[in-house]
């Protein structure tokens, strides 16, 4: 089943989608989509719901309508880890991002003023569905995890590095993480750890990775944050990226820049199609 | 004028003294505490709004009602940079606290399991009132300052420093940002940069000091953070700690453990008074 919400920005509809083409409208059953519906799939009746036009011009927005916090797991790919200079981490590296940051999957992404690093970075983002604290092993996570979406973790490398001690600083510039078009259940999903993830930009291809290459995988991601923090139903967590980041590309290096497209896919999460602005 | 948010947990009611000692009740005007209604303080006539009866045993909230996002400055005062053995960092260090980890002025703090370097910080929160996005300069900042409060920046040294990489890992625990327990205006508070600050553990003092020996002042970190990020009304911003606090001192550090009691004020903010338990 997915779950997302269509229409324009702050007017988005709640929708169900159970053939993966078709949509309805899930406002007899509910207002918004959390965390906690999302993991009640399985119990929701769709039968009398009513069918919500698609087509070409219709706006998906962020799939979540009140997410909590959003974690970040960096340098989680072998080959994004070696790319970057940087060893493989002996356990996750963990940041944030203000919910704030969050648009639709084809919302305008804007280059903040003064950057010249602005990158992309294609996510699996697992959205939880179950409070998770302290759980005692990676096989208790798949309980609390209520389904999966893409996320471009979009980054600006001079303020996140260069610019004094922490990564946070180049991680919530306004636009920054794009998040949709909509969540797939974990039934849905089935083995997160067994899809592609592709990024582009204006039609180059830039990243062709799986999620197979993670170094913590998806149990262990959720496991390990939780005996640092409690995640919450609404609570995100984008997962780390694979190899072909422009920090990473030869010099010049390949950052983004107003007018650029990037396009985004996970199998079976859909595509996104960001046109970069100026802040 | 003050705006705190009082009764239990999940059912605390707006409250808004405008004497400083007597509490009315705000919700014949506002549902609930925002960044928005503290900076329109100056237009709410409080004249027809009924008592409401303070006494001891009466709990204090979390006097916000819906926290944004909670921007931290580290290594913000000379003596604890010093203290920490860290140079005065060259610009501000930025790192986030999610919301969810805020807590009333009173309430329990949880040692996570496993810690052995729990550690306080009594910072002022500064709570934004109005949409900061690429401010011209440091005095442009007053204009988007609904006012200021208390803020326990919790701190777990070892998940901050020695797990791998970013601070937000030591800073994200449940229950580790004790907040309130009121907001006093901008113009209530005045001179944001001549506050005391104090804080003792178990009747012990251990930190004592001064907002005037902040490295950089509140107007420049509002007008540094919104060339990064957006500010939205009813984010919190932990403007750092001044010396004292547990990692700063000889061997062996006295971090928190559970039973401690961890005591802090500020000039015209009030106090707080936190007993640790263990997670």
């Amino acid at each position: 089943m997915r779950f997302a919400r269509i229409g324009e920005p702050g007017a988005e509809v709640p929708a169900v989608s159970a053939d993966g083409k078709t949509w309805l409208d899930l406002r007899p059953l509910a207002q918004d989509v959390t965390g906690e519906l999302v993991a009640a799939s399985a119990g929701l009746d769709l039968a009398e719901l009513p069918g919500l036009p698609v087509g070409p011009g219709t706006r998906f927005g962020p799939p979540l309508g009140r997410i909590g916090k959003i974690v970040c797991i960096g340098l989680n790919y072998r080959d994004h880890a070696a790319e970057t200079g940087a060893e493989p981490p002996p356990e996750p590296v963990v940041f944030m991002k203000a919910p704030d940051t969050v648009v639709g999957p084809d919302d305008e992404v804007l280059v903040p003023r003064g950057s010249t690093k602005t990158d992309y970075e294609v996510e699996l983002a697992v959205v939880i569905g179950r409070t998770a604290r302290y759980l005692d092993s990676p096989a208790a996570a798949a309980g609390h995890i209520a389904g999966y979406a893409i996320s471009n973790d979009v980054s600006e490398r001079e303020f996140q590095i260069e610019r004094g001690g922490q990564w946070d600083k180049g991680k919530n510039c306004e636009t920054f993480n794009p998040f949709g078009p909509w969540i797939a259940t974990a039934d849905e999903v089935g083995d997160p750890q067994a899809l592609g993830l592709r990024l582009s930009v204006n039609g180059e291809s830039r990243q062709d990775g799986s999620t197979k290459n993670m170094i913590f995988d998806v149990a262990h991601v959720v496991w390990y944050l939780s005996q640092f923090m409690t995640l919450y139903p609404g609570d995100v967590i984008n997962t780390g990226t694979p190899a072909g980041v422009a920090m990473g590309k030869p010099d010049p290096k390949p950052y983004l820049r107003p007018g650029d497209v990037v396009e985004l896919e996970i199998d079976g999460l859909g595509r996104q199609r960001q046109t970069f602005g100026a802040a």
